[in-house]
């Protein structure tokens, strides 16, 4: 994919409509990606973004230590991918080699990116006060890319259970908010 | 709308999604509804909820002082409606009449739910240590409801600038995930 860089005034954009994400952790040149709906922003510039990554999860040590990750935006057609990331554990398994992504290098931190996502955030931990009682992480994006082809993305949206909703009709409407 | 108790486990599957929904609050008889993006599951049971409310909204010194709120979940057919509650401030509208929208009462809050909307969620706030910093409220469901009469709710995600995008096509996939 052809990706620039996004500004990071846009980076709400991507996250605020809720998209399910893969999240990137990278130690002893080893990645993992992580499926994640537990996100939230909290504000726009520079942008920040609220996470749960739970202890259970085989990122949360690698995050923890690393203290930066890659959200990843993947489409519709990545929906088999993102439920495999979803369904193993980097403890056994390679999910990049067995779900066939492919990891490039980020610009500012050492996390890949996943090519295949029409969209990459490389975040920084900004604060990790919440971690230890709510596995709440907040990062701090540094450098975001998005590939402009990809008109309108169908993003996944994860209502429990296997049910994926994917974005459908868009509605233009007179806000004031940002 | 007919509408009965969801389970409180399952209150995650209609947040997880990641839609824009109505924050209502009451004070002194005056409820005041607030379009919000900005939230994320935390925890399954109870379940906890973050979402951030600037101290900018008007919505942010009735939250504090109550400590409760009702978290509604509006369908494509009210985007007027939630874009209108996003434009306007409850300092001088009284949005439930501008938008026509009905405040039923609540079973364990004074703060009322929207009648319109298909879902809703009774919230108390369970943890406010990190509103002054970031505008973090952490809030318990308390007791929730639903309109099973709907049966693929098509919620709204803010994509920024007035852009909303529907929810469109179901994908079930063999997820492991709850």
């Amino acid at each position: 994919m052809a990706k620039r860089a996004l500004p990071l005034a846009e980076v709400y954009r991507l996250l605020e409509p809720g998209p399910v994400v893969l999240l990137v952790t990278a130690r002893k040149g080893r990645a993992n990606a992580m499926t994640m709906s537990w996100h939230t922003m909290m504000e726009f510039e520079p942008p920040l973004v609220g996470c749960i990554v739970s202890d259970r999860n085989h990122s949360y040590a690698t995050l923890r230590a690393t203290r930066e990750c890659t959200i990843n935006v993947p489409t519709a057609g990545l929906a088999r991918a993102v439920v495999g990331c979803g369904n193993t554990s980097g403890r056994d398994v390679d999910k990049f080699a067995r779900f066939g992504l492919t990891a490039v290098a980020s610009a500012r931190i050492a996390a890949p990116r996943i090519e295949e996502c029409y969209a990459n955030l490389e975040c920084r931990i900004a604060d990790a006060r919440m971690v230890a009682r709510y596995g709440l992480f907040v990062l701090e994006v540094v450098a975001a890319w998005i590939d402009r082809a990809v008109r309108r993305p169908r993003t996944l949206h994860h209502a429990g259970r296997g049910v994926f909703v994917v974005d459908g009709e868009v509605l233009r409407l007179r806000s004031r908010a940002k």
